[in-house]
């Protein structure tokens, strides 16, 4: 028996935009992408953008639902797609997706999450476009997950999600890789270590790692201009430093999160191996062991809110 | 009686380069000041700057001596100057004075310090170059400071300075300055900010200031990218948004340095007017009231340094 397709699915972010032709399992039929992320897009062609990545599969299956995550659906993306409200279940986000025509047939655009401020517990709010979609995808690859679980998503916008019962509840969002890019590229900290060839070392990682935790509940802002000072001083090599810069930033991060916190729920993280490994150190510098890294859980979770939405029938899955 | 020239004297920094000639009460005759700083001399013409400044005053008056500090003395200035251990007194300062030829005369460089790592109370090194003259400077003025006092140099990287009996003992510093700047030009926090005018606005800079002191322990790791979703929220003005930033790392500075300190000794402000008048408000929030600002000390530390040293005769002063 010949598999059939049933979905054009697609997660368009602010660097790439990745497309797959999905089967009546939500398996991988054919993939495509490109670099073509909404700030990279040439002339922002939005519409000359997808019917060159999915024309061909328009033009063969006319019929088929096409859905996306991500940037796509935010203000400077192609259609804005206004944010659900979190606490947010599958069905919420399948009641707030947004069709429109793009020319090469329609596209259903998944909703972002906003958690509005809360001025009893000084909740910050917080937003997400993309995440949302990862989330649910983890949940149906690991329903055990679904009753309590806190996933970390690490990336240029770390996103702390906690869920319950199947739902995002809350979460957070930590710029420690937008932080650590600009330091490196633009700061002192980053000047030294540009000029000789950066070398891999997990023990300054683990240094930085270690001062951020004897930091305490000073923090880092004393302890970040060490990445020059322990240079001048001899105690780094100045080839190490960016690592060290990377394990007191991530390190800075946990104890953050982990500050005030007795116990913590089942850990999942959720995205690129290296930096998931960078983070699976760290947290076991912070005693906590055992967490399991999964790649990228997009195509999962796209296919659960077509299913969702009714974009695709309940024969598959 | 006319006032004698006693000594030409020069802050010479990253971003400018200020030269005096000093009376033998060791005020000013005659100021010039050029953007030569360090990083941003064509072909890195030393000699060339220093013919143009001083040069005059060197025909005129070939006899006196020169005096120089800041960032002149490091390894990406004319002559490396090496540090002076800390705890520092202007003895040793004195000490670690080097003197060179210029072609244009002689010129002696006041050295910097370093602190080095302490393994047993895990302090990290540090190390400074003009702060220490302006230290001296403040010292002159308000001998009251001399037995105890916190000295604080807002600036790309602020200084909190101890010091006791007339000696620098520990100090520690805050990238607060550069951190702002590299977020504002080149994050996510900054762009949507850079594409309107941005307003001056207490308010805003004041949220900032309290959400950082209500992140407590936690630090202001999750409560950075506030500053772009409570713009999306609806909650800040885009042209108010680098004011709340501003807020936020500043506040996280003076939680981190005011942690776990019972109290507090003597506290004084060096530096820039607008600044300094940034961290005030931020003290007095942080429930510190009543500290006074100085506007640059560094011509008074100058003098002091000169004296210690012998190169200006006890008459003066």
């Amino acid at each position: 028996m010949s598999r059939q397709p049933r979905l054009i699915a697609a997660d368009w972010g602010t660097s790439s935009l990745r497309a797959w032709l999905l089967d009546d399992q939500g398996d991988i039929l054919e993939s495509r992408a490109e670099p073509w992320g909404i700030q990279q897009l040439p002339d922002g062609d939005f519409a000359g953008a997808w019917r060159r990545i999915a024309g061909g599969w328009r033009t063969q299956y006319p019929a088929l639902p096409a859905l996306a995550c991500g940037m796509i659906g935010s203000r400077g993306g192609w259609r804005e797609v206004p944010y659900v409200d979190c606490p947010a279940a599958p069905e919420q986000l399948a009641e707030g997706l947004v069709e429109f025509d793009t020319g090469t047939g329609p596209l259903t655009l998944v909703p972002g999450i906003m958690q509005h401020s809360n001025g009893a517990t000084a909740t910050l709010p917080n937003v997400m476009r993309g995440e949302e979609t990862q989330v649910l995808g983890a949940l149906e690859r690991q329903p055990a997950l679904r009753d309590e679980a806190l996933l970390v998503m690490p990336g240029t916008h770390c996103k702390w999600v906690t869920v319950r019962d199947g739902r995002i509840t809350d979460f957070t969002t930590h710029m420690t890789g937008e932080l650590f890019a600009v330091l490196r590229e633009h700061s002192i900290l980053g000047r030294p270590a540009r000029e000789v060839a950066t070398e891999a070392s997990e023990a300054a990682f683990g240094d930085g790692l270690d001062v951020a935790r004897q930091c305490g509940a000073a923090g880092i802002s004393g302890a970040l201009f060490s990445v020059r000072s322990r240079v001048l001083a001899g105690e780094l090599a100045v080839e190490h430093s960016l690592e060290y810069l990377s394990g007191l930033l991530i390190g800075e991060e946990l104890r953050s999160v982990l500050v005030g916190r007795d116990s913590c729920p089942p850990l999942m993280l959720i995205g690129d191996d290296s930096l998931c490994r960078r983070y699976r150190l760290a947290l076991a510098r912070f005693g906590i062991d055992d967490v399991q890294p999964m790649a990228d859980a997009g195509i999962a979770g796209l296919w659960r809110i077509a299913h969702t939405a009714g974009l695709v029938s309940d024969r598959g899955h």
